[in-house]
Protein backbone atom coordinates (compact mmCIF):
# COMPACT_ATOMS: atom_id res chain seq x y z
CA UNK A 1 0.00 0.00 0.00
CA UNK A 2 1.61 3.19 -1.02
CA UNK A 3 0.35 6.64 -0.23
CA UNK A 4 0.29 8.79 -3.49
CA UNK A 5 -1.18 12.31 -3.12
CA UNK A 6 -4.96 11.37 -2.74
CA UNK A 7 -4.61 8.36 -4.27
CA UNK A 8 -3.78 5.28 -2.44
CA UNK A 9 -2.99 2.21 -4.73
CA UNK A 10 -2.48 -1.12 -3.26
CA UNK A 11 0.27 -2.93 -5.44
CA UNK A 12 1.17 -6.70 -4.68
CA UNK A 13 4.26 -7.28 -3.49
CA UNK A 14 5.87 -10.69 -4.97
CA UNK A 15 8.25 -11.96 -2.10
CA UNK A 16 5.84 -10.96 0.37
CA UNK A 17 3.46 -12.83 -1.35
CA UNK A 18 5.98 -16.21 -2.04
CA UNK A 19 6.47 -15.92 2.05
CA UNK A 20 3.19 -17.23 2.02
CA UNK A 21 3.36 -20.54 -0.23
CA UNK A 22 5.16 -23.29 1.24
CA UNK A 23 4.67 -27.34 0.62
CA UNK A 24 1.55 -27.65 2.22
CA UNK A 25 -0.42 -24.88 0.37
CA UNK A 26 -3.31 -26.32 -0.85
CA UNK A 27 -4.95 -23.59 -2.45
CA UNK A 28 -5.26 -19.83 -2.63
CA UNK A 29 -8.30 -17.68 -3.00
CA UNK A 30 -7.99 -14.71 -5.15
CA UNK A 31 -10.60 -12.28 -5.63
CA UNK A 32 -10.62 -9.62 -8.37
CA UNK A 33 -12.10 -7.01 -8.63
CA UNK A 34 -11.80 -7.10 -5.08
CA UNK A 35 -14.36 -6.45 -2.35
CA UNK A 36 -13.67 -4.37 0.03
CA UNK A 37 -10.67 -2.75 -1.94
CA UNK A 38 -11.89 -2.14 -5.45
CA UNK A 39 -8.70 -3.25 -6.52
CA UNK A 40 -8.90 -5.47 -10.35
CA UNK A 41 -5.08 -7.00 -11.26
CA UNK A 42 -3.86 -6.49 -13.55
CA UNK A 43 -1.96 -9.06 -15.85
CA UNK A 44 1.61 -8.53 -14.43
CA UNK A 45 0.43 -9.25 -11.11
CA UNK A 46 -2.14 -12.03 -11.96
CA UNK A 47 1.15 -13.83 -13.55
CA UNK A 48 3.13 -13.41 -10.46
CA UNK A 49 0.42 -15.31 -8.67
CA UNK A 50 0.08 -17.73 -11.65
CA UNK A 51 3.64 -18.58 -11.32
CA UNK A 52 3.61 -19.43 -7.58
CA UNK A 53 0.87 -21.60 -7.79
CA UNK A 54 2.13 -23.51 -10.41
CA UNK A 55 5.36 -23.26 -8.41
CA UNK A 56 4.01 -24.41 -5.51
CA UNK A 57 1.37 -27.00 -6.67
CA UNK A 58 -1.14 -25.05 -5.51
CA UNK A 59 -5.23 -24.55 -6.81
CA UNK A 60 -6.39 -21.12 -7.59
CA UNK A 61 -9.90 -20.52 -5.93
CA UNK A 62 -10.70 -16.82 -8.36
CA UNK A 63 -13.64 -15.51 -6.62
CA UNK A 64 -14.51 -13.09 -9.78
CA UNK A 65 -18.18 -12.05 -8.82
CA UNK A 66 -17.47 -8.35 -10.19
CA UNK A 67 -15.96 -9.31 -13.32
CA UNK A 68 -18.20 -7.21 -15.24
CA UNK A 69 -17.90 -4.34 -12.83
CA UNK A 70 -14.67 -2.87 -14.14
CA UNK A 71 -14.46 1.42 -14.42
CA UNK A 72 -12.51 3.13 -17.26
CA UNK A 73 -8.49 1.88 -17.81
CA UNK A 74 -9.12 -1.52 -16.00
CA UNK A 75 -9.76 -4.89 -17.42
CA UNK A 76 -10.70 -7.63 -15.95
CA UNK A 77 -8.57 -10.91 -16.94
CA UNK A 78 -9.27 -14.45 -15.89
CA UNK A 79 -5.96 -16.33 -14.25
CA UNK A 80 -7.72 -19.47 -15.42
CA UNK A 81 -6.59 -18.21 -18.78
CA UNK A 82 -3.38 -18.10 -18.37
CA UNK A 83 -0.84 -20.58 -19.08
CA UNK A 84 -0.64 -23.42 -16.37
CA UNK A 85 -3.70 -21.86 -14.85
CA UNK A 86 -6.78 -23.73 -16.40
CA UNK A 87 -6.68 -27.31 -14.55
CA UNK A 88 -5.78 -26.13 -11.34
CA UNK A 89 -8.57 -23.06 -11.13
CA UNK A 90 -12.12 -23.20 -9.95
CA UNK A 91 -13.77 -19.59 -11.36
CA UNK A 92 -16.86 -18.72 -9.52
CA UNK A 93 -18.99 -16.08 -10.53
CA UNK A 94 -22.66 -14.76 -8.88
CA UNK A 95 -25.84 -14.04 -10.51
CA UNK A 96 -26.76 -11.51 -7.50
CA UNK A 97 -23.48 -9.57 -8.28
CA UNK A 98 -23.89 -9.81 -12.59
CA UNK A 99 -27.60 -8.76 -12.93
CA UNK A 100 -27.86 -6.76 -9.54
CA UNK A 101 -30.07 -9.71 -7.84
CA UNK A 102 -28.09 -9.75 -4.29
CA UNK A 103 -29.20 -12.25 -2.08
CA UNK A 104 -30.69 -14.65 -5.03
CA UNK A 105 -27.60 -16.62 -3.83
CA UNK A 106 -27.18 -18.20 -7.16
CA UNK A 107 -23.72 -18.58 -8.66
CA UNK A 108 -21.58 -20.81 -10.77
CA UNK A 109 -18.01 -22.59 -10.99
CA UNK A 110 -16.54 -22.62 -13.87
CA UNK A 111 -13.42 -25.47 -13.80
CA UNK A 112 -11.59 -28.55 -15.02
CA UNK A 113 -13.80 -31.88 -14.41
CA UNK A 114 -11.44 -33.16 -12.18
CA UNK A 115 -12.03 -30.08 -9.49
CA UNK A 116 -15.68 -29.69 -10.54
CA UNK A 117 -17.07 -33.08 -9.70
CA UNK A 118 -15.36 -32.51 -6.02
CA UNK A 119 -17.63 -29.16 -5.89
CA UNK A 120 -20.50 -31.48 -7.14
CA UNK A 121 -20.35 -33.97 -4.14
CA UNK A 122 -20.14 -30.92 -1.64
CA UNK A 123 -23.27 -29.33 -3.65
CA UNK A 124 -25.41 -32.50 -3.51
CA UNK A 125 -24.65 -32.66 -0.20
CA UNK A 126 -24.91 -28.62 1.02
CA UNK A 127 -26.99 -26.56 -0.81
CA UNK A 128 -28.37 -29.81 -2.85
CA UNK A 129 -31.01 -27.60 -4.82
CA UNK A 130 -31.20 -24.08 -6.33
CA UNK A 131 -34.59 -22.80 -6.54
CA UNK A 132 -35.83 -23.56 -10.16
CA UNK A 133 -37.52 -20.59 -11.47
CA UNK A 134 -34.32 -18.05 -10.04
CA UNK A 135 -32.30 -20.53 -12.27
CA UNK A 136 -34.19 -20.57 -15.37
CA UNK A 137 -34.44 -16.05 -15.03
CA UNK A 138 -30.66 -16.56 -14.76
CA UNK A 139 -30.62 -18.11 -17.69
CA UNK A 140 -32.79 -15.81 -19.95
CA UNK A 141 -30.89 -12.85 -18.71
CA UNK A 142 -27.37 -14.34 -20.04
CA UNK A 143 -29.23 -15.84 -22.78
CA UNK A 144 -30.19 -12.31 -23.92
CA UNK A 145 -27.23 -10.44 -23.06
CA UNK A 146 -24.62 -12.90 -24.46
CA UNK A 147 -26.22 -12.42 -28.12
CA UNK A 148 -25.90 -8.71 -27.68
CA UNK A 149 -22.42 -8.39 -26.31
CA UNK A 150 -20.91 -4.95 -28.33
CA UNK A 151 -24.38 -3.54 -27.64
CA UNK A 152 -23.99 -0.53 -25.06
CA UNK A 153 -28.10 -1.87 -23.66
CA UNK A 154 -25.98 -5.00 -23.01
CA UNK A 155 -26.22 -5.07 -19.01
CA UNK A 156 -22.25 -6.08 -18.93
CA UNK A 157 -21.68 -2.90 -20.69
CA UNK A 158 -24.75 -0.82 -19.42
CA UNK A 159 -24.34 -1.51 -15.55
CA UNK A 160 -20.67 -0.44 -15.07
CA UNK A 161 -21.05 2.83 -17.06
CA UNK A 162 -23.92 3.58 -15.03
CA UNK A 163 -21.82 2.54 -11.91
CA UNK A 164 -18.55 4.57 -12.92
CA UNK A 165 -20.64 7.61 -13.09
CA UNK A 166 -22.06 6.91 -9.00
CA UNK A 167 -18.33 6.24 -8.19
CA UNK A 168 -16.84 9.42 -9.60
CA UNK A 169 -20.01 11.12 -7.47
CA UNK A 170 -19.26 9.05 -4.51
CA UNK A 171 -15.34 10.16 -4.17
CA UNK A 172 -16.14 13.93 -4.53
CA UNK A 173 -19.07 13.81 -1.96
CA UNK A 174 -16.72 11.81 0.36
CA UNK A 175 -13.50 14.13 -0.07
CA UNK A 176 -15.85 17.38 0.69
CA UNK A 177 -16.34 16.38 3.84
CA UNK A 178 -12.99 15.51 4.69
CA UNK A 179 -12.75 11.89 4.06
CA UNK A 180 -9.64 10.32 1.67
CA UNK A 181 -11.89 8.07 -0.41
CA UNK A 182 -9.63 5.06 -2.50
CA UNK A 183 -11.00 5.22 -6.14
CA UNK A 184 -11.92 1.97 -6.92
CA UNK A 185 -11.07 0.21 -10.19
CA UNK A 186 -14.06 -2.62 -10.26
CA UNK A 187 -16.86 -3.40 -7.79
CA UNK A 188 -19.33 -1.42 -6.11
CA UNK A 189 -17.59 -0.43 -2.91
CA UNK A 190 -15.02 2.97 -2.15
CA UNK A 191 -13.12 2.40 1.01
CA UNK A 192 -12.14 5.57 2.21
CA UNK A 193 -9.48 6.77 5.26
CA UNK A 194 -11.38 8.23 7.69
CA UNK A 195 -8.41 9.65 9.97
CA UNK A 196 -8.40 13.00 9.44
CA UNK A 197 -11.68 13.81 10.45
CA UNK A 198 -11.38 13.11 14.00
CA UNK A 199 -15.01 13.71 15.29
CA UNK A 200 -15.89 12.69 18.61
CA UNK A 201 -16.41 9.35 19.33
CA UNK A 202 -16.33 9.51 23.04
CA UNK A 203 -20.37 8.42 23.49
CA UNK A 204 -19.38 5.04 21.51
CA UNK A 205 -18.27 1.92 23.55
CA UNK A 206 -14.31 1.73 23.98
CA UNK A 207 -13.93 -1.59 23.65
CA UNK A 208 -14.16 -1.71 19.64
CA UNK A 209 -11.64 -0.98 16.80
CA UNK A 210 -11.55 2.17 15.33
CA UNK A 211 -13.75 2.15 11.85
CA UNK A 212 -16.35 0.13 14.29
CA UNK A 213 -16.75 3.22 16.40
CA UNK A 214 -16.53 5.86 13.23
CA UNK A 215 -19.27 3.96 11.30
CA UNK A 216 -21.65 3.58 14.70
CA UNK A 217 -20.91 7.36 15.61
CA UNK A 218 -21.79 8.17 11.32
CA UNK A 219 -25.01 5.99 11.29
CA UNK A 220 -25.79 7.41 14.50
CA UNK A 221 -25.27 11.52 14.20
CA UNK A 222 -25.08 11.81 10.87
CA UNK A 223 -27.34 9.10 9.39
CA UNK A 224 -25.21 7.84 6.74
CA UNK A 225 -24.30 3.49 6.77
CA UNK A 226 -20.75 1.92 5.91
CA UNK A 227 -19.23 -0.94 6.90
CA UNK A 228 -15.90 -1.19 9.26
CA UNK A 229 -12.99 -2.66 6.94
CA UNK A 230 -11.19 -4.19 9.66
CA UNK A 231 -14.74 -6.64 9.83
CA UNK A 232 -12.48 -8.13 6.81
CA UNK A 233 -9.39 -8.43 8.24
CA UNK A 234 -7.43 -11.38 10.57
CA UNK A 235 -5.38 -10.50 13.91
CA UNK A 236 -2.48 -10.23 11.62
CA UNK A 237 -3.94 -7.32 9.44
CA UNK A 238 -6.15 -6.10 11.67
CA UNK A 239 -4.44 -2.70 13.03
CA UNK A 240 -3.65 -1.91 9.40
CA UNK A 241 -7.27 -1.07 8.19
CA UNK A 242 -8.92 0.01 11.09
CA UNK A 243 -8.46 3.55 9.99
CA UNK A 244 -10.95 2.45 6.57
CA UNK A 245 -14.72 2.48 6.00
CA UNK A 246 -16.34 1.07 2.98
CA UNK A 247 -19.21 2.50 1.10
CA UNK A 248 -21.62 0.98 -1.58
CA UNK A 249 -22.42 3.19 -4.10
CA UNK A 250 -24.90 0.54 -6.20
CA UNK A 251 -27.68 3.05 -4.91
CA UNK A 252 -30.46 5.00 -6.79
CA UNK A 253 -29.65 8.52 -7.55
CA UNK A 254 -32.39 9.17 -5.18
CA UNK A 255 -30.54 8.02 -2.08
CA UNK A 256 -27.29 9.08 -3.39
CA UNK A 257 -29.11 13.12 -3.34
CA UNK A 258 -29.87 11.81 0.09
CA UNK A 259 -26.68 11.64 0.85
CA UNK A 260 -25.42 14.10 -0.70
CA UNK A 261 -28.06 16.84 1.62
CA UNK A 262 -26.22 15.31 4.40
CA UNK A 263 -22.44 15.09 3.52
CA UNK A 264 -23.16 19.17 2.57
CA UNK A 265 -25.08 19.88 5.83
CA UNK A 266 -22.19 18.03 7.52
CA UNK A 267 -18.84 19.63 6.07
CA UNK A 268 -21.50 23.47 6.10
CA UNK A 269 -20.84 21.86 10.43
CA UNK A 270 -17.18 21.44 10.20
CA UNK A 271 -16.20 24.09 8.90
CA UNK B 1 -46.26 -50.36 15.57
CA UNK B 2 -49.08 -53.31 15.49
CA UNK B 3 -49.99 -55.38 12.85
CA UNK B 4 -53.32 -55.25 11.97
CA UNK B 5 -53.99 -57.73 9.00
CA UNK B 6 -52.65 -55.60 5.62
CA UNK B 7 -52.92 -52.64 7.71
CA UNK B 8 -49.72 -51.61 10.07
CA UNK B 9 -50.98 -48.36 12.75
CA UNK B 10 -48.78 -46.57 14.09
CA UNK B 11 -49.46 -45.63 17.80
CA UNK B 12 -47.42 -43.85 20.57
CA UNK B 13 -46.86 -45.75 23.68
CA UNK B 14 -47.09 -43.08 26.15
CA UNK B 15 -45.01 -45.09 28.68
CA UNK B 16 -42.09 -45.21 26.14
CA UNK B 17 -42.15 -41.87 24.82
CA UNK B 18 -41.74 -40.47 28.80
CA UNK B 19 -39.00 -42.93 29.50
CA UNK B 20 -36.86 -40.32 26.62
CA UNK B 21 -37.72 -37.50 28.88
CA UNK B 22 -35.53 -36.06 31.80
CA UNK B 23 -34.71 -33.04 33.32
CA UNK B 24 -32.07 -32.09 30.75
CA UNK B 25 -34.69 -32.65 28.24
CA UNK B 26 -34.34 -28.97 26.50
CA UNK B 27 -36.34 -29.83 23.47
CA UNK B 28 -38.11 -32.35 21.59
CA UNK B 29 -38.89 -32.29 17.72
CA UNK B 30 -42.26 -33.38 16.74
CA UNK B 31 -43.30 -34.12 12.81
CA UNK B 32 -47.35 -34.23 12.32
CA UNK B 33 -48.10 -35.89 9.12
CA UNK B 34 -45.24 -37.50 9.55
CA UNK B 35 -42.17 -38.01 6.82
CA UNK B 36 -41.67 -41.11 6.33
CA UNK B 37 -44.00 -42.59 8.03
CA UNK B 38 -47.32 -41.26 6.75
CA UNK B 39 -49.10 -40.94 10.44
CA UNK B 40 -51.02 -37.73 11.83
CA UNK B 41 -51.08 -37.26 14.98
CA UNK B 42 -54.70 -37.37 17.14
CA UNK B 43 -55.30 -35.14 20.14
CA UNK B 44 -55.24 -38.10 22.55
CA UNK B 45 -51.51 -38.53 21.33
CA UNK B 46 -50.65 -34.61 21.09
CA UNK B 47 -52.07 -34.24 24.55
CA UNK B 48 -49.66 -36.94 25.56
CA UNK B 49 -46.98 -35.12 24.03
CA UNK B 50 -47.93 -31.76 25.14
CA UNK B 51 -48.57 -33.26 28.86
CA UNK B 52 -44.83 -34.34 28.46
CA UNK B 53 -43.45 -31.37 27.24
CA UNK B 54 -44.96 -29.07 30.21
CA UNK B 55 -43.81 -31.96 32.50
CA UNK B 56 -40.56 -31.68 31.71
CA UNK B 57 -40.29 -27.94 30.65
CA UNK B 58 -39.19 -28.51 27.44
CA UNK B 59 -39.77 -26.92 24.10
CA UNK B 60 -41.66 -28.47 21.22
CA UNK B 61 -40.24 -27.92 17.64
CA UNK B 62 -42.97 -28.98 15.84
CA UNK B 63 -42.41 -29.61 12.08
CA UNK B 64 -45.91 -29.41 10.49
CA UNK B 65 -44.61 -29.04 6.81
CA UNK B 66 -47.13 -31.50 5.32
CA UNK B 67 -50.24 -29.56 7.04
CA UNK B 68 -52.60 -29.37 4.28
CA UNK B 69 -51.40 -32.70 2.98
CA UNK B 70 -54.07 -34.98 5.34
CA UNK B 71 -56.51 -37.66 3.57
CA UNK B 72 -60.12 -38.52 4.65
CA UNK B 73 -60.92 -39.20 8.50
CA UNK B 74 -57.78 -37.69 9.59
CA UNK B 75 -57.40 -34.15 10.72
CA UNK B 76 -54.46 -32.22 11.52
CA UNK B 77 -54.14 -30.61 14.75
CA UNK B 78 -51.68 -27.71 15.89
CA UNK B 79 -49.86 -28.88 19.08
CA UNK B 80 -49.16 -24.93 19.53
CA UNK B 81 -53.06 -24.54 20.29
CA UNK B 82 -52.61 -27.12 22.99
CA UNK B 83 -53.46 -25.45 27.11
CA UNK B 84 -49.72 -24.53 27.90
CA UNK B 85 -47.81 -25.19 24.77
CA UNK B 86 -47.82 -21.83 22.53
CA UNK B 87 -45.60 -20.01 24.61
CA UNK B 88 -42.80 -23.40 24.30
CA UNK B 89 -43.59 -24.26 20.73
CA UNK B 90 -41.90 -23.46 17.66
CA UNK B 91 -44.22 -24.38 14.50
CA UNK B 92 -42.07 -24.94 11.02
CA UNK B 93 -44.26 -24.98 7.61
CA UNK B 94 -42.46 -25.15 4.31
CA UNK B 95 -43.22 -23.55 0.79
CA UNK B 96 -42.25 -26.15 -0.92
CA UNK B 97 -44.77 -28.67 0.97
CA UNK B 98 -47.53 -26.03 1.02
CA UNK B 99 -47.68 -25.14 -2.82
CA UNK B 100 -45.90 -28.32 -4.40
CA UNK B 101 -42.47 -25.79 -5.06
CA UNK B 102 -39.96 -28.18 -2.69
CA UNK B 103 -36.66 -27.06 -3.84
CA UNK B 104 -37.70 -23.47 -3.20
CA UNK B 105 -36.63 -23.80 0.17
CA UNK B 106 -38.82 -21.09 1.75
CA UNK B 107 -40.60 -21.91 4.93
CA UNK B 108 -41.36 -19.72 8.42
CA UNK B 109 -41.50 -20.52 11.66
CA UNK B 110 -44.35 -19.48 13.90
CA UNK B 111 -44.10 -19.45 17.36
CA UNK B 112 -43.98 -16.51 20.93
CA UNK B 113 -41.59 -13.69 20.44
CA UNK B 114 -39.00 -14.77 23.31
CA UNK B 115 -38.56 -17.75 21.00
CA UNK B 116 -38.65 -16.22 17.56
CA UNK B 117 -36.29 -13.66 18.41
CA UNK B 118 -33.47 -15.72 18.82
CA UNK B 119 -34.43 -17.91 15.28
CA UNK B 120 -33.81 -14.50 14.37
CA UNK B 121 -30.82 -13.90 15.28
CA UNK B 122 -29.74 -17.50 13.76
CA UNK B 123 -31.39 -16.42 10.35
CA UNK B 124 -29.48 -13.37 10.19
CA UNK B 125 -26.19 -15.43 11.27
CA UNK B 126 -26.66 -18.21 8.95
CA UNK B 127 -29.50 -17.95 5.56
CA UNK B 128 -29.20 -14.36 6.38
CA UNK B 129 -31.90 -13.75 2.97
CA UNK B 130 -34.52 -15.01 1.22
CA UNK B 131 -34.70 -14.31 -2.45
CA UNK B 132 -37.34 -11.83 -2.88
CA UNK B 133 -39.07 -13.44 -5.94
CA UNK B 134 -40.25 -16.57 -4.05
CA UNK B 135 -41.45 -14.49 -0.69
CA UNK B 136 -43.33 -12.45 -2.83
CA UNK B 137 -44.97 -15.41 -5.07
CA UNK B 138 -45.31 -17.22 -1.88
CA UNK B 139 -47.04 -14.09 0.03
CA UNK B 140 -49.33 -13.82 -3.20
CA UNK B 141 -50.13 -17.57 -3.40
CA UNK B 142 -51.07 -17.65 0.51
CA UNK B 143 -53.27 -14.40 -0.20
CA UNK B 144 -55.12 -16.09 -2.92
CA UNK B 145 -55.98 -18.82 -1.09
CA UNK B 146 -56.49 -17.71 2.69
CA UNK B 147 -59.46 -15.69 0.62
CA UNK B 148 -61.32 -19.34 -0.57
CA UNK B 149 -60.29 -21.39 1.93
CA UNK B 150 -64.19 -23.03 1.86
CA UNK B 151 -63.96 -23.15 -2.06
CA UNK B 152 -62.82 -26.86 -3.28
CA UNK B 153 -60.29 -24.46 -5.41
CA UNK B 154 -58.59 -23.35 -2.95
CA UNK B 155 -55.42 -25.62 -2.66
CA UNK B 156 -55.14 -26.10 0.23
CA UNK B 157 -58.34 -28.46 -0.54
CA UNK B 158 -58.25 -29.45 -4.18
CA UNK B 159 -54.11 -30.42 -3.49
CA UNK B 160 -55.29 -33.17 -0.58
CA UNK B 161 -57.93 -34.44 -2.82
CA UNK B 162 -55.88 -34.90 -5.47
CA UNK B 163 -53.18 -36.72 -4.07
CA UNK B 164 -55.73 -38.83 -2.18
CA UNK B 165 -56.07 -40.62 -5.19
CA UNK B 166 -52.76 -41.21 -6.19
CA UNK B 167 -52.24 -42.56 -2.49
CA UNK B 168 -55.25 -45.18 -3.04
CA UNK B 169 -54.41 -45.92 -6.43
CA UNK B 170 -49.91 -46.41 -5.19
CA UNK B 171 -51.89 -48.78 -2.43
CA UNK B 172 -53.09 -50.85 -4.75
CA UNK B 173 -50.17 -50.87 -7.36
CA UNK B 174 -47.89 -52.29 -4.46
CA UNK B 175 -50.37 -54.85 -3.00
CA UNK B 176 -50.93 -55.65 -6.04
CA UNK B 177 -46.68 -57.01 -6.67
CA UNK B 178 -46.56 -58.56 -3.23
CA UNK B 179 -45.40 -54.96 -0.92
CA UNK B 180 -46.81 -54.63 1.96
CA UNK B 181 -48.14 -50.73 2.10
CA UNK B 182 -48.97 -48.86 5.16
CA UNK B 183 -52.08 -46.62 3.85
CA UNK B 184 -50.51 -43.13 5.00
CA UNK B 185 -53.31 -40.92 7.01
CA UNK B 186 -51.17 -38.04 5.76
CA UNK B 187 -47.93 -36.61 3.29
CA UNK B 188 -47.47 -37.99 0.19
CA UNK B 189 -44.90 -40.86 0.92
CA UNK B 190 -46.07 -44.52 1.66
CA UNK B 191 -43.83 -47.22 3.19
CA UNK B 192 -44.04 -50.37 2.61
CA UNK B 193 -42.91 -53.55 3.75
CA UNK B 194 -40.67 -55.33 1.31
CA UNK B 195 -39.85 -58.17 3.22
CA UNK B 196 -42.17 -60.73 1.60
CA UNK B 197 -40.80 -60.42 -1.97
CA UNK B 198 -37.69 -62.00 -1.01
CA UNK B 199 -35.49 -61.07 -4.50
CA UNK B 200 -32.39 -62.30 -5.64
CA UNK B 201 -30.28 -59.56 -4.25
CA UNK B 202 -26.99 -61.47 -4.85
CA UNK B 203 -25.32 -59.04 -6.95
CA UNK B 204 -25.95 -55.95 -5.07
CA UNK B 205 -23.23 -55.13 -2.36
CA UNK B 206 -23.53 -57.15 0.83
CA UNK B 207 -22.21 -54.63 3.53
CA UNK B 208 -25.41 -52.67 3.41
CA UNK B 209 -28.91 -52.62 4.84
CA UNK B 210 -31.74 -54.70 3.74
CA UNK B 211 -33.92 -51.99 2.97
CA UNK B 212 -30.89 -50.41 0.95
CA UNK B 213 -29.59 -53.15 -1.52
CA UNK B 214 -33.78 -53.65 -1.96
CA UNK B 215 -33.98 -50.40 -3.92
CA UNK B 216 -30.91 -50.38 -5.10
CA UNK B 217 -32.03 -53.93 -6.79
CA UNK B 218 -35.69 -52.18 -7.64
CA UNK B 219 -33.96 -49.06 -9.27
CA UNK B 220 -31.43 -51.45 -11.28
CA UNK B 221 -34.09 -54.07 -12.59
CA UNK B 222 -37.25 -53.20 -12.11
CA UNK B 223 -36.72 -49.27 -13.02
CA UNK B 224 -38.77 -48.31 -9.82
CA UNK B 225 -36.98 -46.13 -7.14
CA UNK B 226 -37.72 -46.05 -3.55
CA UNK B 227 -35.88 -44.80 -0.39
CA UNK B 228 -34.68 -46.89 2.16
CA UNK B 229 -36.61 -46.36 4.92
CA UNK B 230 -33.64 -47.09 7.78
CA UNK B 231 -32.04 -43.81 6.16
CA UNK B 232 -33.93 -41.65 8.71
CA UNK B 233 -33.22 -44.01 11.62
CA UNK B 234 -30.36 -44.27 14.18
CA UNK B 235 -28.49 -47.03 15.01
CA UNK B 236 -31.17 -48.03 17.78
CA UNK B 237 -33.97 -48.00 15.67
CA UNK B 238 -32.11 -48.94 12.40
CA UNK B 239 -32.93 -52.40 12.55
CA UNK B 240 -36.30 -52.07 12.64
CA UNK B 241 -36.76 -50.60 9.25
CA UNK B 242 -34.82 -52.32 7.58
CA UNK B 243 -37.71 -54.16 5.54
CA UNK B 244 -39.41 -50.48 4.84
CA UNK B 245 -39.33 -48.62 1.57
CA UNK B 246 -40.16 -45.34 0.89
CA UNK B 247 -42.27 -44.36 -1.81
CA UNK B 248 -43.47 -40.99 -3.68
CA UNK B 249 -46.94 -40.66 -4.81
CA UNK B 250 -46.98 -36.91 -5.65
CA UNK B 251 -46.06 -38.06 -9.27
CA UNK B 252 -48.02 -37.07 -12.59
CA UNK B 253 -50.77 -39.35 -13.79
CA UNK B 254 -48.81 -40.79 -16.67
CA UNK B 255 -45.43 -41.01 -14.37
CA UNK B 256 -48.00 -43.22 -11.79
CA UNK B 257 -48.99 -45.06 -15.19
CA UNK B 258 -45.51 -46.18 -16.08
CA UNK B 259 -44.77 -47.63 -12.53
CA UNK B 260 -48.36 -49.51 -13.09
CA UNK B 261 -46.76 -50.85 -16.70
CA UNK B 262 -43.65 -51.91 -14.84
CA UNK B 263 -45.43 -53.22 -11.29
CA UNK B 264 -47.87 -55.18 -14.14
CA UNK B 265 -44.88 -56.80 -15.65
CA UNK B 266 -43.79 -57.82 -12.42
CA UNK B 267 -46.27 -59.40 -11.12
CA UNK B 268 -46.86 -61.39 -13.92
CA UNK B 269 -42.98 -62.67 -13.68
CA UNK B 270 -43.50 -63.41 -10.68
CA UNK B 271 -46.93 -65.55 -10.85
C1 LIG C 1 -16.08 -10.94 -3.23
C2 LIG C 1 -17.40 -11.61 -3.03
N1 LIG C 1 -17.54 -12.90 -3.33
C3 LIG C 1 -18.72 -13.55 -3.17
C4 LIG C 1 -19.84 -12.90 -2.69
C5 LIG C 1 -21.11 -13.68 -2.54
O1 LIG C 1 -22.00 -13.38 -3.58
P1 LIG C 1 -23.40 -14.17 -3.71
O2 LIG C 1 -24.10 -14.05 -2.39
O3 LIG C 1 -24.12 -13.49 -4.82
O4 LIG C 1 -23.04 -15.58 -4.05
C6 LIG C 1 -19.74 -11.54 -2.34
C7 LIG C 1 -20.92 -10.84 -1.78
O5 LIG C 1 -20.84 -9.80 -1.16
C8 LIG C 1 -18.50 -10.89 -2.53
O6 LIG C 1 -18.36 -9.58 -2.24
C1 LIG D 1 -40.84 -33.58 7.59
C2 LIG D 1 -40.09 -32.58 6.77
N1 LIG D 1 -39.72 -31.42 7.32
C3 LIG D 1 -39.05 -30.47 6.62
C4 LIG D 1 -38.70 -30.68 5.30
C5 LIG D 1 -37.95 -29.59 4.57
O1 LIG D 1 -38.80 -28.90 3.71
P1 LIG D 1 -38.26 -27.60 2.90
O2 LIG D 1 -37.02 -28.01 2.16
O3 LIG D 1 -39.40 -27.24 1.98
O4 LIG D 1 -37.99 -26.55 3.93
C6 LIG D 1 -39.03 -31.89 4.68
C7 LIG D 1 -38.62 -32.14 3.28
O5 LIG D 1 -38.57 -33.25 2.80
C8 LIG D 1 -39.76 -32.86 5.42
O6 LIG D 1 -40.12 -34.02 4.87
Amino acid sequence: MEKDGLVLTWTLDPQELESKFNSKTKAIILNTPHNPLGKVYNKEELQVIADLCIKYDTLCISDEVYEWLVYSGNKHLKIATFPGMWERTITIGSAGKTFSVTGWKLGWSIGPNHLIKHLQTVQQNTIYTCATPLQEALAQAFWIDIKRMDDPECYFNSLPKELEVKRDRMVHLLESVGLKPIVPDGGYFIIADVSLLDPDLSDMKNNEPYDYKFVKWMTKHKKLSAIPVSAFCNSETKSQFEKFVRFCFIKKDSTLDAAEEIIKAWSVQKS
